[in-house]
Parts: structure tokens; sequence; C-alpha cells
């Protein structure tokens, strides 16, 4: 279920336009007709980016009248930065051992 | 080609036995073999992965003899890293905006 819902949260990531509406929608929200402007690309295709960016927990959508509203999504930066910070710690301990171990040796000699 | 990379660190992420992998680098190098053993995958399979996470900068790969060694870089942690940190900076920075509106209203009334 995690390896699920991490693959999808990372999927989202793969795509340059997908990364630049995350960094949009982190300054608020906006609708998808504000949202798709600075991309020049077919609407078709923008909805698609949208579509998986909401099926990947991102953002979420809510229409009023004609308009669809996207909110940035606070679970998927947290999942995604959750993963890293793991690697991260596996890295650090490793990196204390082989100091300790440097420093042991130093002892010894 | 600053999207090319991000495109490519973060696909490597999608799939579960690569992020294993990541997490299993990250206590130190390992050989092919050693590395494939847990997953119960076929080797063509598994070295199409390992092929994935090279091609992306998670690890580097040397041979000696007939043993291939793969280790971790740091690069494509610190890229990946870099990015989700800008876009919690953003979030963050909308956060502290609301919150001075918040208090210059709470002041004002």
């Amino acid at each position: 279920m995690e390896h699920y819902l991490l693959d999808n949260v990372f999927q989202a990531l793969t795509d340059p336009t997908r990364r630049a509406v995350i960094g949009r929608l982190g300054r608020g929200p906006a609708s998808i007709t504000e949202l798709a402007e600075p991309f020049g690309i077919a609407l078709p295709s923008f909805l698609k980016h949208i579509h998986v960016l909401e099926a990947a927990g991102w953002i979420r959508t809510s229409k009023a009248g004609r308009v669809r509203t996207c909110t940035l999504e606070r679970s998927a930066l947290a999942a995604a930065e959750g993963w890293l910070g793991q690697q991260r710690a596996i890295w650090d301990a490793r990196t204390d051992r082989l100091e300790d171990l440097v420093t042991h040796e130093s002892t010894d000699a």
C-alpha cells in the first residue's frame, strides 16, 4: 500500500510541467485556466497532468460554477520528504560509523 | 537540462524494488548478486532496475573480475532533496504571509 502510494507520488514528479504546477500552487490555489496559461500546451494534455497530480495526492480540485480550482495538498510532499529523509538518515549513520572506525583505528595505532 | 535530470531522478523512485536497492546501498556498496538475492526476481529484470538507477545518477557500478559492485551516489539524493526543499520553502513562505495577514488584521481590529 505504502509502496503503491510512493510509486504515484514520485511518478507525478517525473514531468517538468507537473513540477511547475506544484511550484505554482505552493504560492496559493489557482483555477485550471490560470494554471494552464503559461505552458502553451493543449488543454486536454494539461488536464491529464492535473489528473495525475490529483490521483497521486499532490493536489485536490473543487468546482464552483464553471471554474475548477486546484489546491496543493501537504501529504504528498510530506511522503516524498519522509522517504528521502530516511535514505539520508541511513547514509549519515553509515558515514558516522566510518568516522568512528577511523577514530578507533587512530587510537589503537 | 535540469528538467531532464530531475525527470530521471524521480522516475528511478517510482518502483519499490529500486527504492529498496537505494535503501540497501545507503548501508554500503554491494555486488549485484548480493543486491538481487532478497527480491526473488529474475536477474535480467533486476539488471534493468540497476540500469535505470545508474542512468539516473543514483548509483555507479564498477567491475572487478566477474563481480560488479554498486555504490550509491550522493548527487541524485541531493537533487531530489533540493527540489522538494524548494517546494517546502515556497509553501512555508506562503504560510508566513498568511500568518502576517491574520496578525495585521487582529492588530487593526
